[in-house]
């Protein structure tokens, strides 16, 4: 039961309702991992008003604003879209925060360029500027999108702790 | 390893992927999990396009369509609702298939008409009619979720064995 990414779920509740601040996703490899973790948490309506999960890049396109220059230009596993997805889903869901996960989950997908197990973590909101995080797991799959799950719910938590205190 | 809900979840890819079925999901109290379970199979971008996690109201009125009449009328825990949000999320992500998961998974939220574990799933598409069932479970928060995930995915390949099959 003590799952400590829910425990670490906890710990972003408890700041953001403090701060006032409100949260969205926006997933790509996760698939819906980070609101599921968020969500486990009793009273997460509080502060978390909802998420995306964008599998396919005409989601990300219709659902998340992101650019469909900037999925040909990078492609959809990119620290740039990472970031236009966090920003989009900051704004679609009129949130504080918003985090994004793009990835390669594996076993399938991965390239030379871009191997199973890359992954980018991307925040954005309360007033700073957007942040993204590169990352190349090891693990199969579900390994794969709990890592990237507990890194996305590290760098809410980081940037909530950081809004407000200087 | 071997949870059950993936399995279904195998089940439900094959017989997407087999039938050129595309699914998305429009999730309240389950926060993402069915969308977690749906994309923990190897190969789930070939059917699953997305979905939304619609926590708060204005999210199910914005990403999914959901007139705040029928929120007003009716709560955001209801058959009107499910079946709204479910049409919805096929509507808004192009798939042919869209299941919808709306209740009250506590501990908190509940009240004598709405009561901790009600919770309305419904599926829309495949050119036939919407369905909504009811349920009442009796678990914690986590439990209930997971309850409620099994029933999402369950519909959903009840419907997808259900298409073409005629």
């Amino acid at each position: 039961m003590a799952d400590p990414l829910v425990d670490l779920a906890e710990r972003l509740q408890a700041r953001c309702v403090a701060r006032g601040l409100t949260v969205a996703t926006a997933e790509s490899c996760t698939g819906g991992l980070v609101a599921h973790l968020l969500t486990e948490v009793p009273g997460s309506s509080a502060y978390l008003r909802g998420g995306i999960v964008a599998y396919a890049d005409a989601v990300k396109q219709a659902q998340l604003g992101v650019a469909p220059g900037m999925l040909e230009a990078h492609g959809a596993v990119s620290a740039q879209v990472a970031i236009a997805m966090a920003e989009g889903v900051c704004e679609r869901l009129g949130t504080s925060l918003g985090v994004a996960v793009t990835g390669v989950a594996g076993p399938d997908g991965g390239s030379p360029a871009k191997p199973v197990g890359l992954v980018y973590v991307a925040v954005a909101g309360a007033g700073m500027p957007p942040e993204v995080r590169r990352f190349l797991w090891t693990d199969e799959r579900s390994g794969n999108k709990r890592r990237s799950a507990e890194a996305a719910i590290t760098m809410l938590l980081e940037r909530a702790l950081h809004e407000g205190a200087g």
